[in-house]
């Protein structure tokens, strides 16, 4: 069950790095739906690489293909499946990575885990490239989520150390480098530079906010809000950490000092402050749900590095050639979107089961 | 499926905090497997209140009864059902909170959710003491991971922002108050004491690690390790973020500092460091499995605090009787220990049907 | 995943025959819900044995003991546990059976499975007695679906080829021994006491009806109605085939004649005959929802029967001791009834996220 | 969840009849295994349509084309996703139907469902096109198989009252047309040919058996052997009956009759006879496990129909245009052995677990 989630939305995702596509079947959109191809297309833009100095230089052309789940554009209740295809493959870029594998990447793992016969080229299903599928599920939940009047955003929180200043707002989420501090991005963006030219690579932080959300989505024990949110955030490659409203920093506060007081706003219950992240026992409170992604630094950096030789079982030095990104956290922006709006929307729907009437006839 | 989890190994918890019981039912554990008692008793013992100055006074007596699954103490391969009664019940200390809601707990969004209708006493379904069922299911697979030479360890790694010292070893986790340096241990203890004086409460951190964990365990994209152990953590109440290795501090690293480089050693494949917490791309590496849990300060304080009435509709200030913990961190120990062994346990279960070979006749 | 079913509605069974007691989780009950406890225990005594002639002589108190997921009778919301001691338990009966499997039971298939640590006394988790939890979690079913205006019916269709005449009714439903044809039930009741004599058994089939089902329940091809009331009423030890509607007649059939013709009735749709079994593409069309269940013969009886001793791997002739129902058929009527309910329950329940608006404030 | 299955074996379809394409994925195959492009092209041949006078015109060319989890015809471990594309689409032909169900048919049960908003050319995602995916998935599966000594064979068992004789045999299998009695075999095409010639059509009965199938595969309670077949065999369109072993005509026997001796052949435990079909409490015996399914005949006939204008609310009278099968057994046969096949080796995957030791290192 590695690469499907979901209770009533069932996202499955497929594809290796260079297979002939990378692609997913969400089953469980509601008939009646129109997407909207263009703001799709828009969507899948902001994780595409190829646009600047910050990310490497491969060319992917994201553009979907529909194989079934629409008729003229809508939803007709059977499972969507879209696909995205793999174009500018080089498989022989990782010819001499078949029997070495790269520190930091799955390429040992999977090699353990699948006897020798996992696929190695570009990290296989390991790869970044099925943060694609992804972000094509979650570009649809967007669209669904934005008619109940729900919208997500998010920011670079951090890179290298260098943490955003100011609160994430809508006006941040449009920025094609988003922070709210351009000077911090500057620094974050030479510091994502200098990596590059040290042949090396650097971490960061994303922060995503989902506005808009009705009280009452989750449920308690194991599939609360932050577990169904972090279940499909681990999904993204190089994430190694996941924390809600103050998080970690809740851990070093007393109780007065984190509780949110409950008070009432235009006849409507909130809460004064928001540490909890917008949800308490699992449940969202009706306060913007927030939470932060960690990114470890990209694996694959240009100087050498220590690992052994599979097949010969002798120790030995890598040089990781190819283009790579030297900072994964611009691109995986609308991934942790996604996911946020794919955990958001199956809790939607699962929830309408609870409050919908017996309106059947 | 909000109570249930696993993939080989099924375990739904359900009871309430002043149900009759609270318990678990855990489907999947191979046949023919003895269960030591003891070793249970032993185990919930060391999440039970009443222990000494650090917690609640009230009693619990945690002698779990088997209703299935066992024959002469050992399993039969039918779904194992175990619960433990609630003795000390006292509703009326609840009463006055049914209608308004404790700032940081449940309370609110479980009357949201179950639109009036929720157990409001104590916390219902989402109390702490729903970590005893949960501690049983994992004191069982702790039994059953040490007969493969798998342990489970952890720490209290900070309360308060006081941070322990050193690095988690076997020798630390047996301890009662489980830190490698006791110095920051009692300056700990001296922090929730003081918290307590005030009427408030104290949040921390638990460091947990599986050792022993072979090569290969988990799965790709939304099933790996780090996925399994979040979707069971975040189970835990007032767990509000988890990080795997270096987790949020990866974030701050190059690649060059953060990658772990492959070694050979006696023979076999490691890595020299283990930033990566044993897991890459999901998978175990066959180094220890690490992970960190942030806890938020215990909602419930003796200071007044800020609430709604949601039947008159009214602010009002709340004062919130009954004996809690001013720290879970304690006593939540043995709860991520629980949450670690069921996440690995199943895990390695689901690994044996990929290397068993076909050994039916 | 053995003993666990549902999409919306999570039930799981526990138990063994002589284990402390059997019973259920019933997880995703809408909470404010009132559960009549006489109208459950009324239910479960339906299957209860010892009732006359036709039946064993075990006597079985059927009292619900629940756990949790109830406050002062009503649903909460949280997981429903209830259990059902067993008391009248005599494993001596079985000692001898722990090395001979018994024809027709799952003795020697669980012994494979199990590896020899089954529960071997009186069928352990593979016993009828599994029945009573089913039964449990139908009972809570039933009345939940009546207040949707939802009937569940069945009767005895046959037993030892002997076919009751006429349509089944609600009237029906609710006689002691439910035929249509009373001369026709008191063949069969001679039926199974020819059999009793003769130290043998006999087989039967429960036809079923439920009324009321709105139309739109169910899903496409693996989760069509058909596939889920097959999954549940497999689920009753000694079924051994489902068909819907006209069934294996329909095949027999031309397509002008099975076809039903679709029609106006007091300005709804509905259709004139109803061969399909009110079910077309998996989904229900508001006619009566119908299907029958096929029992094999029990297969414990007091005749000479070959078998092998697993121990000494020799044949061997057994002679089953005990009490044992002659005809399974007339206590397991409810039982289908329960699967009925849990199955249209839970597509009920899924349906609601489809046609329920989005009425969260 | 209406269109994945699967416990280890997670198999989802998609796709409509005249969407861009049909396809499936299957997630859980072990790594390691070539998949042999003509053996399975030769499967997908048996349910193509064009073949012969007893099926429909339109041609379908199923050629599969494999979008990931293969490298080099090897599999990977990663999801194998794999798509049919729609060829010979003419939706035209469907236009009349948009607002007239067809009788029989899913077209008004879906227009329910789905709000009006369903696919309704050509059965949409109910249409037997459906069934190539199901075989795509099944043929993979039953070359797994083959390498686990266990085969699938299949027979028609009757069409239109007419009932083959004899034993289902590998050699029948084989048959273009599979019988037993090619006499019987020639009355059923007689039959169908004159269903066609009426303007009508006719249902029938597809006999299976899985040959070699270890003992202890299937789980009890839910997951038995018959819930696993049952849930994907009420998956093929039109099937309205499923029966194990004996299956109703158990229902008409003794248990003296019915029961199957245990007995040693050659050392090994086994059944004389094999009335039960391989199934004894839901796990397999080692004796082939046999079912039937039955179908009922084609909806879709030339003759006049009653039915109902959905949009004028107005009965009116329907004559289903387009080209279609008058009986769907014969190309039913390989749907019913790829629904075997995936729950058979779903179940021998799932039971390795159970016997595969701890052989990681």
């Amino acid at each position: 069950m590695a690469s499907s989630c979901g209770e009533v939305l069932r996202l499955s995702i497929f594809g290796q790095s260079h297979s002939a596509a990378v692609g997913m079947t969400l089953d469980g959109v509601p008939a009646g739906e129109r997407i909207d191809p263009d703001a799709l297309r828009s969507f899948l833009a902001r994780r595409a690489p190829g646009k600047g100095a910050l990310s490497t230089a491969r060319q992917e052309s994201d553009e979907p293909e529909f194989l079934s789940g629409l008729v003229d554009g809508v939803t007709c209740g059977a499972p969507i499946a879209a696909i995205l295809r793999n174009r500018d493959a080089r498989p022989q870029d990782y010819a001499p990575l078949r029997d070495i594998p790269r520190p930091g990447h799955a390429d040992y793992t999977a090699w353990v885990k699948y006897g020798g016969a996992q696929d190695p080229t570009g990290g296989g299903h390991f790869s970044g490239r099925l943060t694609a599928p992804l972000c094509l599920a979650g570009g649809i939940c967007l669209q669904l989520l934005e008619r109940e009047g729900i919208a997500v955003i998010s920011r670079i929180a951090a890179i290298g150390g260098i943490a955003d200043r100011g609160e994430l707002l809508h006006s941040t989420a449009g920025k094609a480098f988003p922070v709210v501090d351009d000077a911090q991005g500057a620094a974050m963006r030479q510091c994502v530079e200098d990596a590059r030219a040290a042949g090396d690579s650097v971490g960061g932080v994303v922060e995503c906010a989902v506005l808009g959300v009705p009280a009452g989505l989750g449920d308690p024990i194991f599939d609360g809000m932050e577990n169904r949110i972090a279940r499909i955030v681990f999904g993204i490659p190089a994430v190694k950490g996941v924390e809600f409203g103050a998080g970690f920093a809740a851990a070093t506060l007393r109780g007065s000092e984190h509780n949110d007081a409950f008070i009432l706003r235009g006849g409507h219950v909130e809460t004064e402050t928001n540490r909890c992240g917008g949800i308490l026992g699992g449940i969202t409170t009706g306060m913007p749900l927030t939470f932060r992604a960690a990114f470890k630094p990209t694996p694959s950096i240009a100087l050498p590095q220590r690992s052994v030789n599979l097949r010969t079982m002798e120790e030995t030095e890598l040089r990781v050639g190819g283009r790579h990104d030297p900072c994964v956290v611009p691109r995986a922006v609308p991934a942790v979107e996604a996911a946020a709006a794919i955990a958001v929307y199956d809790a939607l729907l699962a929830r309408r089961r609870e409050t919908g009437g017996p309106s059947w006839t």
